[in-house]
C-alpha cells in the first residue's frame, strides 16, 4: 500500500449521478446488469435517505481514523466518502463530528465498512451513513493509508470517482464508463416497470404476463394434483 | 428434489389459525411446547406486522426465484408465502412487483430463508416480509425447484398448509394436526398471563407467586451476605 | 461456577452515574481510555433510550432464565439487570412478564448476552433493552447459576455494582474505582467537543483545528496530484 | 414438541446404505438431485471416514445432552445418530463416554447440530463425528426432548431411519422412499465418472466433452482478444 | 485502560498446573462446575498439544502487536501467555520470530484473541497457538496497551497468574483462588471415569449406570411403540 | 457485469513468482505494504502447499459453476485460477473431474470464494485448492458470468495476470505493477529476519533488540511493581 493522497480525481458524470439518486439502488443494479452490489452487512443508521455521489476514497487501517480527517479536505459538494479497513474491523471510526464536518463540505453521505457512532445525532442533523456496525469505540490516529486510492468496500472495488449510490436496499457502484449507459437502461427499466405494477395489482399472474408456463415447462416443471402425487 | 408443482394442498384450520394471528408468535410457541420456532436471523423488514396464514411453500435456487412466480398462482386469499432455499443465500429474491402480485390475490405476507428488496416500498403498501437479509442482488429465472413440497426454512420444517405465525418476535410454524389443539392451550396461557402480569406489576416477586423458593434451594442455590463469602 | 446469590453489593457512586446517563456511550467510552465496550452485537430493542445504573448481575445458563427470577428480588431503584450466559444462545430468556416486575421495582433497564421476545410490549411500557437477538424461543427454569457474582456479559467483565450506560451507540461498563475519575474526564471531553463543533460547522478542517498536517508528513503521507502519479 | 422415545422405526434399505457408504456424499448427494445436504459448518471432528447408516434421532434441549443418553438403547448395530438441538447451541453433548457406549452397540458415528468434546480420544478409538463445534463446555441433564421423531438438523429435515451419508465433504439425507432409486442412480453417475476423468486427464477440455460451446454462445458469452476490448 | 505493565505477580499453585496439563480441559473444565471455558471459535492451529501455565496477560489494540513484544520480557519459564483485544480482529500478531522469542524464555504456549502467522513454522519448531484465525496480515507498533492486567479472552476474564489449560478441546482457565480445589476435583472426576468406560464399552447402558429411567419418566418422557402413536 | 472471455492477459513477471512461491504469504504481504491479503476465512482444504502464479480470473454466479469450465481453456501451465462469485455463495462449485482437467494443463492451484467439494480425492491428487468452505453442493450449468475481468476474491480486488501466492498462512494478491519491486523487498526482508531469529533464540530480547524502550515510554507505557499498584 502507498500512503498516499491523489488530490485530483475524476468524477463520474453529474447527469447519469441524478437519474441514480431519483431511482434507487436496486434499479440501478438491475440496469447495471446485477453487478456492483456491496455485501449486504452494510446497512444503513437511519432509513429513509437515499443519495448518489462520486466517490472519494480511504483506505484506513483498523481501529484508526486519521485517513478519514485526511480525505475531508478533498472532498467536494455532492460526493459520497467510502472508506475500506485493510483488515475487518466495527470500531466507531466516524461520529457526529466528522459528520458535522463533511456536512459543512456538502458531501451527501457516507459509506463505511467499519463501524459507526453518534448514530443518534447523525440522525438529527440528516446525515446518513451506511456501516457494517455501530460502535462507541473509539479510535486511534496513528497509522497513515491512502485517499483516493481504488479500495474494496464490503466486496466491491471502488475507484476515486466511481458512482455510488445508497438507500435503504443497499449500495451499489457504478463503474464511471459505465455511468452513462446505465443511467439510460435504468431509466428504461423504470418505465417499464409501472405498467407491470399496474397489470400486477389487477390479479394478472406474472407467469403469463412474463409467458413463463412454456419455458418452466422445457425446464421440467410439472404439475399434481395432490402430495401423494409426488 | 422433485421438480413439481402440488395444486391441492390440506390448509391448517382457519379457526386455529384466527387464534394465532390475534394472541402473536411468543404465545403461540409456548403453547406448542417451547417447538417450531424459526432461527432469530430472520426479520420483519418493518416493523409493527403481526399475521398468520396457512404455508404456501417454495424450494426456490440460490440467486433464482423463478418459483416465486410459479407459487403466486397456487396462493388463495389469507395464505402465507414460505420460500426455503436450496443453499444458504441472501439474494433480494423478492420485491415491490411480486408483493404487489401477492397482496392482489390476498396473501398476508411473506418468510423467506434470503433475501429481500424495495423495502421501502413493500412497507408503503403494507405487504409484510421476514427475511434473513436486505439486498438490492437481483435474481435470474433458470432452474426450477417445487412449489407445495415440504421445506426447511430458518431451520424448521414446513409442510404445505401448516400454520405459520409471524410478528416483531420472529415466526413460528404450528403443524397442521396441532393446530387445535395448540389454539386452545395458547389461548388459555394468554387468559393466565394477564392476571401475572398485573401481580407482578404491584411489585409481587415471581419468585413468591411461581413458589420457587423450596425448588431453588433443592437444586443448590445459596444465598450469602457478601462478595466476600463467594 | 458457585451457585450463589450476593444479598450485599456495593453500588456505584451515584454522581458518577447521573453524569453518564446524561452524557451517554461514546463519551464515557472516550473518557475511561476507549475500555469497556460491549462487542457490538448487542442492540437495542428499540432506539432512543439512554440509561445508566449499578448493575445487577446474573450468570445464566443456556435456554434457561430461572436466575433472572431470582435475581429481581436483589434490585433496587435506579439498578441495570445485566446477564451473562455460560454459553453462546439467543433463546428469549426475557419478555413482558419479567419486564413489567423489573419496572415495578424501579430498574431502568436490561442489558442480555442471549434474547429478548415480547419486544412491542417492551417498547410500549418503556422498557429499554439490549440484547443479542430477539427471540420468541421460551426457556425453562431447570439448572441455577449466579446472582451478584462477576459475569462476562458481551465481551466484558462486570462485576456487581459497577456502573453500566447504554443507548443507540452500544453499552459501556465503568468499573467501581474509575467511575470517579471518569465521570470527570467524560464532562470535560462533551464541554469541549461543543467548541469544536461549532468550528468544524463552519468548514474549518480537522486536519487544520487538530494540527495533523505535521505529524502526518513525518508519518511518511505524501500527495500527489494525479491517480497516474501513485 | 413431544417428550416421546418412539421404540420402533422403519430403516432404510440396507442394500442402498451399503453402495452409499462405497459412493459417498458428493455422488450420492447429486443421484438425490442435489437436495438433502445439510449446512457446511457441520465438519469432520477428523478426516477419513466415510459411513452410511440409518438414522435414530434426537432433539435435545440447548446444553442438555439428557436425550442422547436415551438414545443409546434404540441404537442397532449399523445406525448412525443425529441429534437435532431445539436452538442453535455448541456445547460439548458428546464426548469419549458416550462414543464407548455407542460404539459398543455398534453405531457406525454421529451428526450432532451442536459440540463434541474429547476429539482426540475419539479419534483414537476411531468413532467418527460430524459436529458444528468442538468445545469442552459440559451438558446439564434436566430438560427430556425426544428420540425417534422427525428433527431438522445443520438445516435438513430428518425422518428416524432415514439413510445419511457422511464423510470429509459434508453429510447427506436420503428419504427412505428413496433410497433405492437414489442409490441406482449413484451407482451410475459413479460409473459414467471414471471415463470422464480418463478423458480430462489427458487434456481434453470440458467445454468439449459436454458440448457446452453452443449453449454459452447461445446465453450470451462473448470472446474478446484483450482488457480493453471489453 | 491504564497503559501499565505490571512486573510481580503471583502464579497459580504449580502442583496443580501439574494436575491440569495431565487431565486436559475438559475434566478441568468440569471439576470447575462447567466454567471459565473460552468461546469456541479459538482453535489450535496444530493438533495434539496439551499444556497448562500460569497466565501472563497482554491486552492489545486491533491490528498492532506491540504490548507482546512488551511482554516476553515478563514471562518466566512455564508460564502461557494470553492475549486479549481491545476489539474484535483477526490480524496475524504473532508468527515466528515471538515464537522463537517465547520459546527461549521456557513459555509453554499462546491463546490469543486475534489472529496468528507462519503456523507451519510454528509446529515445525514445536509451539502451541490456540488463536481465532489464521492470518498473515500483518500488524503496527503504535499505540500502547497494557501487560499483567486483567483481559477478557475470547469471552472469560483472565487474572494474571491464573491457571490456563489448552488442548485440542479448547482453553479454560481456572482462577487462582480455585486451583487446588479444582485440581482435586478433576483428578477424582477423571478416576471415576475409568470405571465407567468400562462398564460402557461391554455394553451396559448409562440409563442404567447412572440410574436414569426414574427421573426420565417424572420430567415426563414416555415410550410409544410406533410414529403412528406420537 | 459484460458476460466475457477475455482471450490474452498480461501476465506477471515470472522471476518475481519464482521469488514469491519460495518466500510463502506472510512475507510478500510484508513487502507489499501490509495490503492484498485475502479475507481469513479462506482456507486450505488440505496443510502444507505453497504457490505462486499469475491469476486467471473469473467471476461466477451463485451455485453455477459453468464459468470454471470456460476459464480451463484459457489457463496456461503455471497458472492459479481465482474465482469470484457475484454474490455469497458456499456451494461446491469445484471437485475432482475440474482438477484433474486443470492439472492436465499445469494449474498450479485453486482460489475460490466459494466451496468445494472431493477433498479427500483433490487431497490424494496434490491440487492444492483455497476455498471459503467444504461443500458437497452440486451446482449448475445455466447462466454466463466471465472470464479475465477484475474480480473481487475474499476482499481482494484481482487483474487477470496479477500475481497470486497462497500457503498455509493464506492467499496475497500482488499487481502485476509492483511485482518487481515487492519481490526485492520480501528477499531482503527474508534475509533480515534470519539474523533476528538467531538472537531472539538466544533469549535476547526484542524490546532490546529493536530499540522499543524509548519509544514505549514516550507513547506513556509505565511499569509498576505490584498490581496493587494499578
Amino acid at each position: 500500500m502507498k500512503t498516499v493522497v491523489v488530490r485530483n480525481i475524476k468524477r463520474a458524470d453529474s447527469n447519469a449521478i441524478g437519474t441514480f439518486e431519483a431511482l434507487g439502488v436496486s434499479t440501478v443494479h438491475e440496469a447495471l446488469g446485477r453487478s456492483g452490489l456491496m455485501k449486504t452487512y452494510l446497512r444503513p443508521i437511519w432509513v429513509g435517505a437515499q443519495i448518489a455521489g462520486p466517490a472519494v476514497t480511504v483506505l484506513a487501517q483498523p481501529g484508526d481514523n486519521w485517513m478519514i480527517h485526511v480525505a475531508v479536505e478533498q472532498c467536494q459538494k455532492g460526493d459520497v466518502l467510502v472508506v475500506g479497513c485493510t483488515t475487518d474491523n466495527t470500531d466507531g471510526m466516524f461520529g457526529e463530528l466528522l459528520g458535522t464536518s463533511l456536512q459543512a463540505r456538502g458531501v451527501k453521505g457516507l459509506i463505511i465498512d467499519a463501524g459507526c457512532r453518534d448514530v443518534k445525532a447523525l440522525h438529527e442533523m440528516g446525515f446518513p451513513v451506511w456501516s457494517r456496525a455501530v460502535s462507541a469505540k473509539g479510535t486511534v490516529k496513528a497509522t497513515v493509508g491512502a485517499v483516493n486510492v481504488p479500495v474494496v468496500c464490503a466486496g466491491v472495488n471502488v475507484d476515486p470517482g466511481d458512482a455510488v449510490v445508497a438507500d435503504d436496499d443497499g449500495v451499489v457502484v457504478v463503474p464511471k464508463k459505465y455511468c452513462a449507459e446505465t443511467a439510460a437502461k435504468a431509466q428504461k427499466r423504470f418505465d417499464d416497470e409501472d405498467g407491470k405494477r399496474k397489470r400486477l395489482a389487477t390479479g394478472e399472474l406474472g407467469l403469463d404476463m412474463y409467458n413463463m408456463r412454456e419455458p418452466l415447462k422445457k425446464a421440467g416443471l410439472i404439475y399434481v394434483d395432490k402430495p401423494e402425487d409426488v
